[in-house]
């Protein structure tokens, strides 16, 4: 898979190719995603903060578009799901002036496969959850709870079709640097569950404090979720940290690293 | 017993007894518990970074022993459990200089009613950790779990009357801290949980994510220790914002405000 992901997207496919750019905006990381129509991702991760103007931020993907050929004549579309309205306007700008066409930003007035918003605020709803929805909705059918695992862990709920709502908490690397941050005496340590529940050294007190708990608490969030609606959901787990999460005998039945990114081609497309 | 508390404090009585004073040194706070023969806790809370020596440290105390009437001399010993150490010198210094005595400092190598440490290094062991468990040895037997909710909470295992280790994870307040200043979007919140496990607003999202969450992770940890060590452990739960969570369904046993004062007073009685 991983081979021949970057053999398809050499130059000579992408000539044939029109191709939809797609920005996830997070706290920390913005992903990259150019959508080719053989149904590729090719991925870049560049960090929300490092640029200040539409300009600064051109620079950045025309030299990663160079590294793989990529003209920018080849974009149609360009979608953005965003959780820090403060740099919008630098997307917006990018759009007009370097790809000639308006940056589409993921809301919730999208009407995107009819999903229906059992919430209170729907306009509270953000834009990454939103595109996660979508491309739950879409791929996984109608009763799906999705589990995103980035600077927040936000879970997602989508009941009959409708989104019903969630839950949300810091990610394991915040929760790390919080315990850090306010406590003299803590190191840093590795991503990793054990297996066993008391931890005989700081390190692993840590990493069952803030890991095995937290996943025991979805888990068994989860489990309260099927029950109050006695309905059997799909989990899927998407975002960085959640790939260390494969393999571990725990709730996910599927890992899609590519969920958010999905979701804002959906929107893109939803005409 | 609020008023009881008060009225047994009173001039007269402390003239005839002789007290301990006890620090509770924490990230953010540290308590101050006086404790009269007769069982009492007088407590006061000061920030632990409001005072940079003891001359500052001792005018603190001295002015609230004065509105109590309570004189130094009345002062027999002087403990601390501190995991802040680079404030130790400044207690240290506080018990020579104002009250003529060694300040004595929690430690692994007190022997308190000789408890063993199944752990990696007993020297890494917050003194915290170490009052709570001289306590609950003390108090609630051999075979205990102590789930301290402070700055950090930390989730300490005494078994069969060895301290066999634990778990430690942000508080509340720090998880939910942690969340607002690396997200753009997400307000503050009361410390309330939803009976409910779907969030339909943003409020009751991060009510369920950061508390919800973490109590039923506990709570689930909680049935995988006793499954794996097959002992029915006493749950005391402890720290100021641990009050809040008594009248819920969850698991404590007991909450016991008291309980590292507590322990700072079993260690200062050692001998």
């Amino acid at each position: 898979m991983m081979l021949s992901e970057t053999a398809m997207l050499s130059d000579n496919m992408f000539s044939q190719h029109i191709m939809e750019l797609l920005f996830d905006i997070g706290n920390s990381h913005t992903v990259i995603g150019l959508h080719t129509e053989n149904s590729h991702f090719k991925i870049w991760r560049i960090g929300t903060k490092s640029f200040e103007t539409e300009d600064e931020l051109f620079s950045k993907i025309y030299t990663l578009f160079q590294v793989d050929g990529i003209r920018k004549e080849e974009i149609s579309d360009i979608g953005v799901s965003s959780v820090v309205p403060p740099v919008n306007y630098i997307f917006a700008k990018l759009g007009e002036k370097y790809f000639g066409r308006a940056t589409q930003f993921v809301t919730p007035d999208a009407h995107v496969f009819d999903i229906g918003y059992k919430v209170d605020y729907p306009q509270e709803i953000g834009a990454d959850r939103l595109a996660n929805v979508f491309a739950a909705r879409k791929i996984y059918g109608e009763n799906v709870i999705v589990i995103d695992h980035g600077t927040a862990i936000t879970i997602d709920v989508l009941h009959r079709g409708n989104f019903t709502g969630g839950a949300i908490l810091p990610g394991f690397q915040t929760a790390m640097l919080a315990l850090f941050s306010n406590t003299a005496q803590l190191p840093q340590v590795e991503l990793k569950i054990p297996k066993y529940s008391v931890g005989r050294n700081t390190t692993d007190n840590i990493q069952i404090g803030v890991l095995k708990i937290t996943i025991l608490g979805i888990e068994r969030l989860i489990e309260e979720i099927r029950k109050e609606t006695a309905t059997d959901f799909t989990i899927v787990s998407t975002g960085g940290i959640g790939k260390f999460l494969q393999g571990s005998s725990y709730i996910f039945d599927t890992y899609d690293s590519d969920l958010t990114l999905k979701g804002i081609l959906y929107f893109l497309r939803r005409n």
